[in-house]
């Protein structure tokens, strides 16, 4: 009995260890529907959940605690995680196809924004019971996509009506009755969409036409503006590989950092005005470019073929600084929240390679199967991601 | 037996019990020595930590992980409290009399800023052994008080020397070797100072002069350069009741807004050419005038005698909207992370109260005695917090 007892507090005390929740993070192993837990600290793996379901394209984001997390499938999936006991602990099929959602300001709901049947679909974060249901008809009386899903101060959300060319602002303060806000026409094909970490700016990328619409969110009654208008034009559009993801916009002092879809190129845009200062070469079709937290460096990676390289510029001079090789199909980078080191997924290598954003030289790496996005808990913290 | 072995799990469970700790926050109840554990999810104690020693002006910052603050005491004592067990799990003496301190980018130093004998000392963040001791000798010879100490990317640390009026960057790369980098006469007694959230740019308030010396760290080679410059020049200047904190200057968008010394008035500075562009009457001597996170208001609290008022200005009109009083003495506000509320010490009070920043409205109050420094966790993840 006594041996039983013992064995019972052993097992017990490492099952409930606690620790802080501040360093860790998710990476997703998109093949497996996998997740791994890993810490910052000390740039190693904790632990696996499986059971996620299809992980392609998978978003998630993190409760105000900074303990579980929201994910985001493509199968419509919309599974809670904890990170401290590594294991799901609710899950919903929610629609047909998810590609992201958001957490509200406070934390007490969570959107996920649907290909399929279009529209968005809000859960109680704690129950993961639906609260509301808002179908997506634009203008002309069509069921859209909704895409460029964002939290917006308040119970509020942003996002993009794809096939109807919209920006929507719910408001659910009362969700027996949530208030639509509606944009319309605002271009062709709105494919993605940020909101700056100040939460003033909505951008979203138009596919259909050669532009970004911006939205003044502390000035909404003057509408939805065109700005970088035709920035690809007089020039021959090269066929686009991989979409840029709009998230990865990188906002660093008073510039914002854009990959130029189509081309080899990242656009430098002053963040007020919105017109174009400078665009830089790069060494492929950028995909992501990330500001380090500093806003010192933006870390770009890229679409096929040149997706193994990943190009580092320094934001000051504007100069690609290096040229890093650090695996095969590099897929997504994660800053840690201090800045001090990156992560990067190597799908085709099968590891996550950490990089010292000083020195430029690669400092840890572990196993993983085809790891794509990589989150960190900070982004608890932030407005729009 | 069975009894017993169900009441000793019983207990373990509930001492061992996980929580993220995203959401956690520390109160100085600076009369009892002790700190208030909180979190802002609900707005509730959890518990509280005594045996801090003497609280009065204390600072404190987080570990990375978010589990851990190191506290910075007036008696010189360095204490580190782990807020999952609400209990001290180091503390050491460390100097006659501490005014602040910081933790390195990477989380393994602790750097101490003294009042007496002057000078830095620097502490593994593990296990609180000193790991470096760096006098403040400034070039006239005589040892100086150190003031306004943050942290820099890398193993850095910058600061003030008071007495001597010089600014100096440590680097303990090399813990054996700490390199040091000196700027000297850069005006008259430097009394407080900061570093912006980007980690580019170092203010230092001058007392003894009228104007702010300001280092680019981007740019260290360019040297210090004296910004505002006489700010107050032409006028008549109150006798000061209380130093402003410059920890508290705000940066929304592409102004900073700064707390005029001795004026019942808020600056307004255009970060970047670092000219004044207005400055704001408020309700008396400002002492700190904080940024909601997303940068659209400005809180600010207030000198004796007006220190029971609070004032919020709007950032685009440039106008109060509101004035509050939330209670008697308010000495401190800390918004939460996503900025949807703001908690405000109520010293003579004995209170915490919690404000709606939407709606600025009080939405929960909890009683706390003498209560002064407000902290949330999410500092952990922020250079110059």
């Amino acid at each position: 009995m006594r041996i039983l007892l013992a064995a019972a507090l052993a097992l017990l005390m490492t099952a409930c260890a606690q620790r802080g929740t501040g360093d860790l993070g998710l990476v997703v192993e998109r093949a497996d529907g996998r997740l791994m837990v890993v810490e910052t600290s000390g740039s190693t793996r904790l632990a696996g959940i499986d059971g996620l379901g299809d992980l392609s394209h998978a978003a998630l984001v993190y409760s105000r605690d900074e303990r579980y997390a929201f994910v985001f499938g493509r199968d419509g999936g919309l599974t809670k995680v904890d990170l401290l006991s590594a294991s799901i602990v609710g899950r919903v099929m929610q629609s047909g196809n998810s590609i992201g959602g958001a957490i509200s300001q406070d934390g007490s709901l969570v959107a996920v924004a649907n290909y399929t049947p279009g529209g968005i679909k809000v859960f109680d974060s704690r129950t993961l019971a639906q609260v509301a249901d808002i179908p997506a008809l634009g203008a002309d009386g069509k069921a859209s996509k909704v895409i460029g899903i964002a939290d917006l101060p308040g119970k509020r959300f942003i996002y993009t009506l794809y096939d109807a060319g919209e920006i929507w602002i719910a408001d659910l303060a009362d969700l027996q009755a949530p208030r639509l806000t509606k944009f319309t026409n605002i271009g062709k094909l709105p494919y993605d969409a940020l909101v700056t970490g100040d939460g003033r700016w909505y951008l979203a990328g138009l596919f259909g036409e050669d532009g970004i619409a911006l939205l003044d969110l502390w000035n909404t009654d003057q509408g939805v503006r065109r700005i970088l208008d035709h920035y690809g034009k007089g020039q021959e559009a090269l066929p686009v590989y991989k979409m840029p993801h709009l998230r990865g916009w990188a906002a660093a002092g008073d510039e914002v950092w854009l990959p130029a879809i189509g081309h080899h190129q990242v656009l430098v845009v002053d963040k007020g005005k919105w017109t174009e200062k400078t665009r830089i070469d790069v060494a492929g079709q950028p995909v992501f470019a990330m500001a380090r937290p500093d806003g010192r460096q933006v870390w770009v990676n890229f679409a096929l073929p040149d997706y193994s390289k990943v190009q580092v510029i320094d934001t000051q001079t504007k100069r690609v600084i290096k040229t890093l090789e650090p695996g095969l199909a590099i897929l997504h980078m994660e800053f840690t929240p201090r800045g001090e080191r990156v992560w990067l997924s190597a799908r085709d290598s099968d590891k996550v390679v950490v990089y010292d954003t000083e020195t430029l030289e690669q400092v840890a790496e572990m196993p993983a199967v085809k790891p794509s996005g990589i989150f960190f808990t900070n982004r608890a913290h932030k407005t729009g991601l």
